[in-house]
């Protein structure tokens, strides 16, 4: 165990470019001789991908709110033990798209389930493991909008095609969590290109020449 | 809501002839004119069901034991929103093979998960819904190994596969508990015949004409 990992979970709502800045970053690291595993949750692992699957179907009636909060739990605890700790102790780094956060703000705070809640799972699971950084990549509704309508349906999920005021409290949860953790959270504009947003993420990191 | 619905579970290690008793039981119901749903865990919904394949096929590299935990946590959350709990409203007497126990006696004790924890996911998944009666079927260790013997392979899931020790832990687990809260737990001698046995439930429940 080298212990030079660093475990960086990138957050925020449908079309905030989770995905593009994860992978843009993974490239930059490369470029710097770094080691990155770049994963994402609900996933990341063939048990945990099986829970996604089961997630994320728009078949049958669906999950009650409690039953996902499980789910996802189950899946990160797989993700955890399998994948990102393992990848943490060999001295990589870890780049989540998506992680407990995620948990707490789609799942928690809506009513049937609290934070407290939500973070027993996390501890129960996976031993309450936390990114070193939990980028919040945030964008103006006007442009996720514009982003969702550009990805051919691609979000028609069972949550990401819940309607824009369950994203407007999910936002709304997002920002609270980053007030009330600010040496964890990092706030990153996203409103502009994959690459104005990516060069924000690599300076908030430390990572600029 | 009428509200005379019992909620009985049956529990005991593999081979106790739990499933046989919850058939036998609700036949006896219905010829007595209660009408009682017979269901089983991890199951009893589609969704429940859904996830018990997943926690009992043999293929890929299974569950650690939080993950497996915290998948019975969400079968057992479907199952009890959408049946368990609508069919008591309505006056329905609910027979269960297996419930939360089953949970606490396999996946609670076994080192990775106290049962404070098993029974933290079950008040977050099912609001800590307990049966009125829990029967607790115990058979000797030389006529378990007999009955599972001649089972032809049905035991051989992932759980009901595992080694003599794991089982006989189980059972000890399942005593402690049965001694812990007598109010709940009725003791059923699972060693003489499906009608010897089914005999002593029906006047453990008070039944017996």
């Amino acid at each position: 165990m080298t212990g030079t990992g660093r475990f960086i979970a990138l957050e925020g709502g449908e079309g905030a470019g989770k995905s593009t800045q994860c992978r843009l970053l993974a490239e930059a690291l490369a470029a710097r001789g770094i080691d990155a595993v770049v994963t994402r949750e609900p996933g990341g692992t063939t048990g945990a991908e099986t829970i996604r699957r089961l997630l994320l179907s728009t078949e049958g009636e669906g999950w009650g709110p409690r039953a996902e909060a499980l789910l996802f739990a189950a899946a990160r605890s797989d993700h955890v033990e399998r994948l990102i700790r393992p990848a943490l102790a060999a001295g990589r780094w870890v780049i989540c798209d998506r992680f407990v956060d995620s948990s707490r703000a789609y799942q928690g705070g809506g009513g049937a389930l609290d934070d407290q809640d939500i973070l027993a799972l996390h501890r129960i699971g996976s031993g309450g493991l936390l990114p070193d950084a939990t980028l919040l990549i945030t964008v103006s509704p006007a442009l996720v909008t514009e982003r969702l309508a550009a990805r051919d349906g691609d979000v028609a999920d069972r949550i990401g095609g819940r309607p824009a005021e369950y994203h407007a409290a999910v936002a709304a949860r997002f920002a609270a969590m980053a007030d009330a953790d600010p040496a964890r959270f990092i706030r990153i504009d996203g409103n502009g290109t994959p690459g104005e947003t990516h060069a924000l993420i690599m300076q908030a990191l430390g990572l600029n020449p």
